[in-house]
C-alpha cells in the first residue's frame, strides 16, 4: 500500500494551467498533487556565441525553488551567491529534454529559455517542469508564428516527463515526497509522444536494482507519460 | 486622467490570500492588481549571533523576483552569483519595516524570515510584500502561540505600505508601472495601525519636489494604508 | 542638551578642501566634525549600454569605508568578496542625489564616478558624501570645459544634503555617531539650492514618528542645507 | 566499422596503476585508452555535520580536468571562480556510485573524498574515475583497518562503470572521444560485481532511442563493467 | 639625471604623521613624495585557529588603493568582487615584514592587522606602506602595554623598507612612478635597523642584471633605510 | 648534515620528460626528486585587450595544485570559489619569468599560456614549475614555427629557476619540503642561460640574513642553475 493509498500505476492528480502570468511569451502553472511549478518560456533574439551566424537556434532552462516551497526554509540561491549541484544538474536535464522537441535548425537565430521555478514542492518536481515547460514552449513557438517571426512552429514533438522507483518492494509512478525519500531506486524517465526515450536517469538508493526492476519501471513509465501526453494536448486545445 | 482610469485617490484592487502554500509557518499571496507577491513567513529557532543569549527574537526578509515576472526577462541573480542593488535595498527595507509590528523582545529567541518573491510585477513590489507579509508574520506569531512556544503573540502593531507619486502634476496614490516609469516624483510610505510613520522614502525621479506636494503625498498614503489596514483585518478574520 | 553640547539647530564644524589629491578631475575633502570623507570625480569617455549613441552623460557613485575608519575594525569589502547592503544602499542614494545636479542631456557621453571613501566615521557619512561630491563634480564638470570637451557646464543646480532627527525628545540637525546610534528617529533630506527635495529618507528606529515631528525635521534640514549651500559657494570661489 | 578499429564490445586497453603518488591513502592511475585520470582518497577524521555523532562515515568525490587535458585549452574553474554544471554533475554522480560500495554505518566517523583529476582526456572520464576511483578508495579502507582505526574493512562491493552508446547505427562500448562527439545515444552504466545496477544515466543526443537499443546497450555494458571487476581485481593483488 | 632631478642616491621628501586618524590603536600617514598611505594598526582578541592555545600572537595586513588614487581610475576591489593579483601580493609581503618586527610568543594571543590603503599613489607604495606601517605597529604596541595587556612591548626591532632599480642605465632609489614604469630593473627590499635583510624582491623588466648592479643597488637601498629608521624614531620621538 | 643525506650544493634527481600528454603544443613532466610537474603551453590566436593591433604575443602562466599532491588534501581551489594569495603570487611569477625568454615583439599576437599542475609536491613547486614551463614553451614555439605561423622561434634564451636558502646555519640548494619548512632563510632565484637574473626573491623566515649569507646564497643558485640549463638541453636534443 503506498503512503498517499494509489495503485501502484497511478499518478496524483496533475493539472496544467496556460496563460499563468501575463508577461511571458508562454506560462504554465503545472500541478503533480501538491506539487507545483511555474513554467514560463521567454524568447530572446539572439543565440549563444557559438551558434551566432548559423542560423539555428537555443532552448535553455533555469530552474529554482522558492525558499519555504520545502518542509524546512532552504537558504535562498541568490543570497549565498551561487546555484547548489542539485539546481545545475536539474535544469541542464530540462534543458537537454526540451531541446529534443524542437528542429532548432528551424527556429532561427532565437533562444528560447524556459524558467521553472518551485512554487510548493512534494517530490517530482523535475518531471513536472520538463512536462510544463514543454506546454509553455509550445506557446511560444506559437507566439513566434503568430507575430510573423516563424512560418510554421518548429516543434517535432512533446516531450514528458515522469518519476518511477522501487518503494517498500513495489514498483510505483509518479512518487510523492513521503515515498521518494524512502525510494530504494528512484528514476526519471523522459521520452517523447512518438515513443522514443530521452533521458533515462535511475539511482538505487540503497540495494542496486536488477534487470526485472528496470524492466517493471519502463513498463510504469511508459504508461505515466502517456497520460501525460493527453494531459498536455487536452490543455493546448483550450 | 492616469492611465488606468482611477481616481487620484483609488488604489488598485486588492487581494489578500491567506494560507496560499502548504509549508510555511504563514503564507500569503497579495495581490495589488496585476502585482502579485507570494510573501511567506518561516520561524527559526535560532538568532543571529548578535542576539545569542539575550532572550530577543529577530525578524529579517529576502526579496525575489521571478525571471519572467516582468515585461522582459531578467537575468537571475542566483545564477548571476548576486544579488543585485536594488533587492538589498529592498529586502532591508520590508525588514526594518515589519520589525516595527513586534516587540522583539517578546519573541523569544526566534527568527523569522519573510520571503517576498513576485510572481508577477506591475509596480508597487515592495509595497505589496511589507502588506503581505504584516498578515504572513501575524499568522507565524500565531503559529508560534498555537503550538505552545510563545505564550502571547508579541504583535505589536500592523504595518502597511503605500506608494504615493506625482504623475503628469497629479498626486496620486499606488502607481502601477505605466504611471510609475513616468512619475516625477516617487514615494513609499510605510505607517502602522495606530497613526505613526515607520518609513518614508521619496525621491524625485525628474524635477524636485515642493513641501505642499509632499503634504499631499502624504494625506494620500495615510487614506491609503488605512484601507490596506481594513484589508488585512478582514483577510485575518475569515 | 545634545551630547556634544551642541544647539538642536547647529551643526558641527564644516570644512570643504578642495584639490585634496592631485590625479582626479574634481577632489575633495568634506569634514562634518569628525566624519572626513574624500570624495573625488573621475571622468570616463564612454557610457553604460542603455546610453550609448544617446548622445547623453550618466553620474555614477560608489562609497566605501576604510577598515578602521571606524570603532572597531570592519572586514574589507574587497576581502570578503563583496559590497555589503548598506554599502550599496547608500552609494546609490549618492549617484541619484548627484544626477539632480547636472542636466545629463548636455553633459556628452562622459561618465563620471563619484568615489566617496570614509577616512574616518562619526555619523552621517552619507550626508557628507552628497555634499562633499557635488562639488568635486562641479570641478569634474569645469575641467571638461577648461578642456574643450564641452563649451558650458551642465550644472543645473548645487545639491547638499543633511540629516535630522528626534534624539531624546529633540528634534536635532547633523547627527553624530553617538547621537545617531541612540536616535528614535533618523531622517536623511537631500535638496537642491533652488529650495526643491530631491530625496526624503525618514526611518524609525524606535517609536513611529508623527506628522508633526516629521515638520519640524524638515524645517531644521532647510536651514542646514542653505548653510552648506554656503560653504560649498565659498570652497568654489577660492 | 568503429574509427578506432575495435569491434563492438570491445574496450579500449585500460591499464590501473596503484601507488601512483605518495602522500595519499589510496593513489591510482587509470587508462581507459588515452584517457587518463588520478584518482586518489583522502581519509579525514570527521565527518559532514548531518553525520556527526551517529557513527556513521561519509564518501564524497570532486572531479577536475587539467586546463590543457583537452584538445583545446579549458578555462581553469578556480580561475573562473566556479565549477562548471558539468563539473558538478559529474562529481555526485562519482560520489553517489562509489557510496555503494561501502558499508557508511561500519565506516565509523570518516570521510573519504575521491579526487578525481583528468590528466588527459579522450571520453569516458567519468566511468574511469568510478572505476579507479573504487580501487583507491578500496587502498584507504585497508589503510583505515592496516593502521588499526578499523577492524575490518567496510567495503561490500566493487563498482565499476563503463559508457555504451550508438554510434553511427551500431550499439558500442567504452566509447572514445570521436565517438562520443557523434553518437546518437550516450549510456553511462554503473554496477556492482554482484550483477545489480547503482546507477543508469542515458541521454539521445539525436534521434530518441528505443527500448531495443537500451536493452543492448545494457546487455554490452554487463559484459565490459565484467571486464573491468576482473582487472580492478589483478589490480588489487599486486 | 633622473626626471625628479633627485640625486642617485636621494629620496623623495618623507613625512611621517602619526595619530593621523582617531579611531586606530595606531594610525600613521606616511609621505613618500606624492605617495600617500594610510596605515593603521587595530588590535583583536583573538587569534587565527591555527595559533588558538598557543599564547602566541598574530599580524597580518590588508591593502588597498582609492580608486582615484591613480593617474587613471581603477575599478574598486570590492565592487568587482576580489582582490587582484598584485594587491595580494602586496599584502602578505607587507604582513611577512612586519611580523619580523615582534616576537609573536610575546604578544600574547592578539591579532594586530596593519591596513594600508593608498590616498595617493606615484611609485613606492608598498615600501612606503611597510615603513608607515612599522610606525603603526609600535603605537598598537605601546598601546596594549599602557592598557596593562602586556607587560612590556614585543618590538623586537624596526623594519623599514625602500625600492631600489635600474634606470636609464643608472642605479637609483626610492624611484616615483615615472622612474619605476621605465626601469630596467626593480628592487624592493626590506630590512631591520640591526642591519639583515627581511626580504628581497628583485625584477628585471627588461634586459636581466648583472652581479655588480645588484651589488649597487643592495648598497643604496641600506644606505636609504637607514634614512627612514632615523625618520621613524624622530616620529616616534613626538 | 642535510636530511636527505645530500651535499649542499647537491640538487635532487632532475628529470625532464617532453611530450606527456598528447593534447597541449607543448607538454613537460618535470620531477625534482619527489616534486613532480605537469607543464604544458597552449597557444591561442589572440593577445590580451592591452596588446590588440601592436602585432606583439603574450605570455602568461597558471598554478595549480592537485588537493592531495600534498601531505594532508588541501580544499580544491575550483570548489572553494577562489585561487589563494599563495597561488596568485606563484603563477605572476611564472609568467614574468618565462616572458624573459621570448622576443614578444616577434612572437606575433598569439598567446601562449603555461599551465603549472603539482602532481605531487615536496618543496621546490615554482622553480620546478618555471624550469619545466620554459621547455614547453620552447616546444610550443617551435610547434609555431613547424606549423608556418612564424618564421623563426622568438625564443631568446633559456630561464631557469631554483630555491637556495639557509638550513641549520648551512646553505644549501634545491631544498626539499622537510628543510624548506625548517629553513631560516628560503630565497628563489630566476636567471637567464647568458648569466643575468631575471628575478631574486628571497625571505628571512627566522632571523633576518647577512649580506654573507646572500653571497653563498646566489653563487650556489648560479652553479645549481648551470645544472639546470645543461637537462633542459638534454632534454631539448633528445
Amino acid at each position: 500500500m503506498r503512503p498517499s493509498g494509489r495503485a501502484p500505476e497511478q499518478t496524483r492528480d496533475i493539472r496544467i494551467t496556460r496563460n499563468y502570468t501575463k508577461h511571458a511569451e508562454g506560462s504554465v502553472l503545472i500541478e503533480f498533487g501538491d506539487t507545483k511549478v511555474i513554467c514560463t518560456a521567454s524568447v530572446d533574439n539572439s543565440v549563444p556565441r557559438f551558434l551566432k551566424g548559423t542560423g539555428k537556434g537555443w532552448i535553455t532552462a533555469e530552474y529554482g525553488m522558492l525558499p519555504r516551497s520545502t518542509g524546512s526554509r532552504m537558504g535562498r540561491e541568490a543570497a549565498r551567491g551561487k546555484q547548489g549541484g542539485r539546481t545545475v544538474e536539474i535544469q541542464r536535464l530540462i534543458g537537454r529534454s526540451l531541446r529534443a522537441a524542437v528542429d532548432l535548425s528551424k527556429l532561427g537565430e532565437h533562444t528560447i529559455t524556459i524558467d521553472c521555478d518551485v512554487i510548493q514542492a512534494d517530490g517530482g518536481t523535475r518531471t513536472a517542469s520538463i512536462t510544463g515547460g514543454c506546454v509553455a514552449l509550445v506557446d511560444a513557438l506559437d507566439h513566434l508564428v503568430a507575430e510573423g517571426r516563424l512560418k510554421t512552429s518548429p516543434l517535432v514533438q512533446m516531450v514528458g516527463a515522469i518519476s518511477v522507483g522501487v518503494h517498500d518492494g513495489n514498483t510505483v509512478v509518479d512518487l510523492d515526497y513521503l515515498e521518494d525519500s524512502a525510494a530504494e531506486t528512484d528514476m526519471n524517465v523522459i521520452m517523447t509522444d512518438r515513443g522514443g526515450f530521452i533521458e533515462i536517469q535511475g539511482t538505487a538508493e540503497g540495494e542496486p536494482f536488477a534487470q526485472e526492476e528496470l524492466d517493471e519501471m519502463l513498463k510504469l513509465a511508459k504508461e505515466g507519460i502517456n497520460y501525460l501526453f493527453d494531459l498536455q494536448k487536452l490543455a493546448l486545445e483550450k
